[in-house]
C-alpha cells in the first residue's frame, strides 16, 4: 500500500462496462515525507477522495474486486483511505 | 492502470492457441501529461484501439480473462478504454 | 519477503471499514546489511511491531488475509516478523 | 507480456520436481525495437523456442501453470509465442 | 524466475507461526553472467540450499504455498533449484 495524492481525473468514453459511472482518478505517488516520487497510479476510488487529497492507494486484483463488489471486474488499483497525517 | 500510446503491434506466426487471431499491441506507457515514461507492455485489446490511439492499460491476470471471456488462458495485460482527456 | 525498519504510522479518519482499528505503518525498505534502499511500504503489523524495529514484509494478498483471518480484505502487505540479526 | 531474446540455458541438478526434463531459457529482454533493456527472465518453453529467438515472454502464475497444464507447479514465467515482427 | 546467491540468514525469533523453524536465506540475485544485479530477496528454502550456492528463485504465492504444501501459508519466494551452469 502507497501513499499518494489525487492530481486529475481521466475522461473516457469508450470503457470496458465495468469502468461506466466509475470516476478514475490520477494518483502522483508521494513518499512517507508526502513528497512526489515520480510514479502515477489510475485507481478507482471507494471512499469519496477527491483531487487535492493525499490518500491510501491499495494494487491488488483480488483486494479491489472484493471492496467494491463487483466481482469478476477487471480492477486492480483502488483508493482505501484519506491521510490525515504519518507520524514517526 | 496505467495510460499509454499504442505504438505498433506484433505480428507472431507461432503463439499458444490462445493468442490465434487476436491483436497483441504495443502499447508504450505515458505519464498523467501524456508524456512516454520510457516504459512498453503488449497488451491484448478489448475495445478497438488502434496505432496512435491513448489508451488505458490494466496488468492483471484474472481481470484479463474475466473481461475477454476466456477462462484459464495465459492473458494479462488488457486495454480497457480510450482516453479523451486527462483533467486535473 | 523484504527485510524493512519501522519509522511510522498513518493517520486516517475515513478509512475502507477493513482499516478501522488497525495499525497502518509506513516501512523503510532495508537492503541484507541494514542500509535503507531508498523504497517504503505501508503494512499492517501481526506480530506487534514498533517504530525502531527491524522486521519481515512481506507483500502478497492472499498470504495477508489468510494471516491475519480476515477472507475478503483489501490488505496486501503485512508485517511477519521482527529481525534479530542477518547472519552471512 | 514482453518481447525477449533466448541467450541462453540454465543447467541445474537439483530442481523442484515440477522442473525435471524442462528447459528453463534464459530470455533478454527488449524494448519495441528488439533492443536490449537490461533485463532479463528465466522462462520455460511451450511453444519450441530456442537460442537466438525473438520470443513473447508471458509472467504470471495462474496462466502459466494453465498453459503447461500442470495444476499447482510453480512455474510462472513462460514463452508463448516466437515474434516474426514488431510493425508501427 | 530468477537466478540468485545465497548470502545469509535471517535470524528472527518473533515471526507468524508458518515461519517457525524454516530457514529463510538471504538471496542476492544475480544476472544471467552471475554477476549481482544490485536487488535481494529473503526466500524459504525447498532444495536444501546454503550459503554460496548459485540458486534458483521463484516469486509467486500460489506456486510458493503448493511447493511447500503449506496451504494458507503467508510465504511467497522459495528456492527451487540449484544452478549447475548457464550455457549460451
Amino acid at each position: 500500500m502507497k501513499i499518494a495524492r489525487v492530481v486529475g481525473e481521466v475522461v473516457a468514453t469508450v470503457v470496458a462496462p465495468v469502468f461506466e459511472g466509475r470516476k478514475m482518478l490520477v494518483c502522483e505517488m508521494l513518499d512517507p515525507d508526502l513528497e512526489p516520487t515520480g510514479g502515477y497510479e489510475l485507481a478507482v476510488d471507494s471512499v469519496g477522495a477527491g483531487v487535492g487529497e493525499t490518500v491510501l492507494v491499495l494494487d491488488e486484483g483480488n483486494s479491489a474486486r472484493q471492496l467494491l463488489g463487483v466481482e469478476g471486474a477487471p480492477i486492480r488499483t483502488v483508493i482505501v483511505g484519506i491521510v490525515d497525517a504519518v507520524e514517526s
